[in-house]
């Protein structure tokens, strides 16, 4: 199989090259992919931010394909059937939390930046119909992350007033789509004015710039607060989240990506009533549940924009600017 | 009436003076008071260290007695009946959170510390028949507080593990109690080793003593870490609970005594499913499930030390030293 590999010794830390395949096993399949995604836990990877990394493994968590071969004791699955895969590895039987074993497809595992993959046959699940390849490849690992944090850990109810922070990742954009299609009334935030309209044009209600230092008073003014945020930043700027909580609130935060927060007001979390709840990835449960409801709802993941496979470094670049909308996708 | 009056010219800052009795309103009750106890709230009233302190009014949130009077609209209580008060005033509709109107009895209107109190009808209960006056007085505002914290907002399971800390604190050993009677197997924690062995008498498991360093380490061999933790301190060693959770964990925090924490390990709230989750008394809801609880299981309030009224100064005293175990009682 050929696919984008980690490489220490490269200046782009990256090269598209061939892999040594591994024998399919009895209860694995191995597709061939019609499209892969990116997460900036590619783009963490290859600047070796990430825990734990492997050179010479292929990158890559989100993938859609279709079966190419199927071990000797996979009976549910047939060759030529339209999949996508779930990258998360191991979760265990505690809908609660993952076990120990967890993994995340693509580190240590190879990934799906490739032609090929191999994967156990409880990993995959029908493509969804009303899906292109490239929304179907756009969809697992933040649509999965989005998911339980909204529901699951969020657990979302119709009419909540909902605030997703961070508009241009790719879990916020799915957690603000969720929301809308749960009956919510969302509110996003982001530094860009852009992401904000974009935002506004998929159904959400309104929007805030947190580079904007009253933002909070104006959201307090125009909303009377959130009964659920969805964040992935932390850092300080959760002490603004705190802020703009209505009393029982929820602030469910999925990453870290503004680092941890130097002080707390622990006493408007306990006066309010508040719940900050930690979310990270989702269990089968969540991962069935999600591609229920994305079925359901005929819902269309948002592509930012689409490279061939050999253009990963200019599509990890793009990543690394942050300047996208919507999930950058990679045909092999 | 004459009660214990919160007086800024006076160095003890209390004076125990008869106070102007205001006329009984038609939904009232006026109750001749048997015992009182004290809360941390009404040490802090005198250190001058509360919200919106008004001087002039008589301490204490906690009571119970016999109704002496019956306003002419109450038509299901009277004269001669014996009830506990409950503390919490216009909590309002929301189970999730308090309103905005959300009062306490002993500040701003007057309290406990005192031989008669005049209350809304709606805030009286008959008195458990388990209980003397003196554990009566000494159940609502900690029992309440305790009782939300783990049962509504930390959905408290049967076999749970969980960390009460502080267990000095009457919050504290309310939950303890209650936690034990729920079925849990419940580990306190303490600076002091006599407090951490009282509490193995009333049926905890195991103790830690958060002054020592390596109490984390400790716990997490011990136990393997905690589903619920209750904490009324906050402040920095709230890490020390998050790293002492165990994966999907809870952690509710009652109180900010130790102040706001100067950093948050966010990653680990996140990675580990964690929740931190905010509680503060409880709703009339709580209340009434609350006082079931305490008849069904014939469940008895530590007392610390009974003192009389007029001594009400050496009471705050112990109070403030904080070297007591359980609640401390004033009798008129």
């Amino acid at each position: 199989m050929k696919g984008i590999v980690l490489d220490r010794s490269l200046p782009s830390k990256i090269d598209f090259r061939e892999v040594e395949e591994k024998p399919l096993l009895d209860h694995q399949v191995k597709i061939t992919l019609k499209a892969a995604a990116l997460n900036h836990r590619d783009e963490w990877c290859r600047q070796g931010l990430y825990p734990n990394i492997s050179y010479g493994i292929i990158l890559g968590s989100d993938g859609a394909g279709i079966i190419s071969e199927v071990g000797k004791r996979v009976s549910n699955w047939k060759v030529g059937e339209e999949v996508i895969i779930n990258p998360a590895l191991f979760w265990g039987n505690d809908q609660k939390a993952q076990s120990k074993d967890f993994q995340i497809i693509g580190m240590p595992t190879h990934g799906t930046l490739a032609n090929t993959i191999i994967v156990s046959s409880d990993r995959i699940h029908s493509k969804p119909k009303h899906l292109s390849w490239e929304e179907a490849a756009a969809l697992p690992l933040a649509g999965l992350t989005a998911f339980r944090a909204l529901v699951y850990q969020g657990n979302i109810q119709e009419n909540d007033r909902v605030l997703i922070t961070g508009i241009g990742g790719g879990v916020a954009q799915f957690a603000a789509q969720f929301a809308i299609k749960k009956g919510a009334e969302v509110y996003v935030s982001s530094s860009s004015t852009e992401k904000i309209e974009k935002a506004l044009e998929f159904g959400s209600k309104g929007g805030f710039n947190y580079r904007e230092k009253n933002w909070t008073e104006e959201a307090l003014s125009k909303t009377g607060g959130f009964d659920l945020i969805i964040d992935g930043a932390s850092g300080d700027p959760l002490n603004d989240l705190i802020k703009v909580s209505r009393p029982g609130g929820r602030i469910v935060i999925y990453g870290a990506t503004r680092g941890n927060p130097e002080k707390l007001e622990a006493r408007r979390i306990f006066w309010n009533q508040l719940k900050i709840i930690g979310s990270t990835m989702g269990s089968d449960q969540d991962f069935q549940a999600m591609l229920d409801f994305v079925n359901q709802k005929k819902l269309h993941p948002i592509i930012d924009q689409v490279f061939q496979l050999e253009d990963a470094e200019k599509a990890l670049d793009r990543m690394k600017a942050g300047s996208q909308m919507g999930k950058i996708v990679l045909i092999p």
